[in-house]
């Protein structure tokens, strides 16, 4: 990756180094198993191909965002909302949280952005920041789209991850309920599709 | 994925409906290898988890464009470029072309982009062809970046699919020479590569 030492070629440098670093998304595995041609779901998904997928889904869905949202920070946010991973993995929403996950996600965070030149190593973390902190209409929007999505693959796929973390339905209202804040349009929908999951023995009935 | 039938409604259930289609692409496999904690490479890449790097990459390096170009344009390009590939499958560059390719990319894209509504699938599927056409300055960006990425990948693979496709100095040139319409910047870098993969023995030196 070397090339010649101008200040223009140091920047390309830093770049391409920070380009090839992420590649390792790839390799880190999510809960979520991808479609296939049947219903029982295909291989378990990776983070770099949700994180494609997810984007997608900001593009397509952004006119549902309950304000009017800066869509291209939204995609850029879902392009890299999840790198940090790459040092510390991902936990899967139906499982035991780490009480250190956060403090752990900022280090990999400082070092990931840090190999990029400064001005963007430092505006590439404020978008990242954005998305955890979850305090603006574009974070909102975007976390919304991200629990959306393995959603969606769980109610194609049998019901994927729920079963599979004998996951009730009130647990999954306190999981996913907020991304009512980021769309009621799609919250709405995400009922419907509890609804048919608990029909279907996918999600367990609390008791009453 | 039924919801209730008012107008509104039946155009999430497309969107939808698209989004859970074109989740195929992560079972579309690539000749290029991703990376790993050695230089011998990992498994074969797929075109979903290229997407997201490639669409990385241009927001990223879009400095280096010869042109001003609309990053945004060319974000949402490198997002789709590869969907046709879930009907179609990906052609490795170094292999043999088929000659009716791109009229079937076209047919995969017809109907891919028919699940959207039919706004946004004729938006998507004009974004998708000015990529395939090469005509502005962000579908020539945006192709002179699917051209580095699995370049960088092969750099850093001790060659990856060169020495696998026994790929000379001049087939190289030829097939990946374009960058330069998209960006000279990283041309230049893409011909310091090319040198060094030659000196290691990973790309063939043509006879003089």
């Amino acid at each position: 990756m070397t090339v010649e030492d101008t200040p223009g070629q140091q920047r390309l440098t830093r770049q391409l180094e920070f380009l090839l670093a992420v590649d390792a998304l790839k390799r880190v595995s999510r809960a979520s198993r991808i479609t296939a041609d049947n219903t029982a779901g295909g291989r378990r998904e990776n983070s770099a191909e949700h994180s494609w997928h997810v984007a997608l889904f900001a593009r397509v869905l952004a006119e549902h965002a309950n304000a009017d949202v800066d869509v291209e920070r939204v995609v850029t946010m879902l392009q890299i909302h999840d790198i940090v991973e790459i040092d510390v993995g991902d936990t899967p929403l139906h499982a035991e949280q780490d009480p250190h996950k956060s403090a752990k996600e900022a280090a990999a965070a400082r070092r990931l952005f840090a190999l990029l030149p400064a001005d963007q190593g430092a505006s590439m973390e404020a978008i990242w920041t954005e998305f955890e902190s979850g305090n603006t209409n574009e974070a909102r929007f975007a976390r919304a789209l991200d629990r959306l999505q393995p959603m969606l693959l769980n109610a194609h796929n049998d019901g994927g991850t729920w079963p599979e973390f004998a996951v009730t339905r009130e647990q999954l209202y306190s999981r996913t309920g907020h991304i009512a804040e980021g769309s009621e349009t799609l919250w709405s929908f995400c009922e419907s599709m509890i609804d048919k999951a608990v029909a279907e023995g996918w999600v367990i009935e609390d008791p009453t």
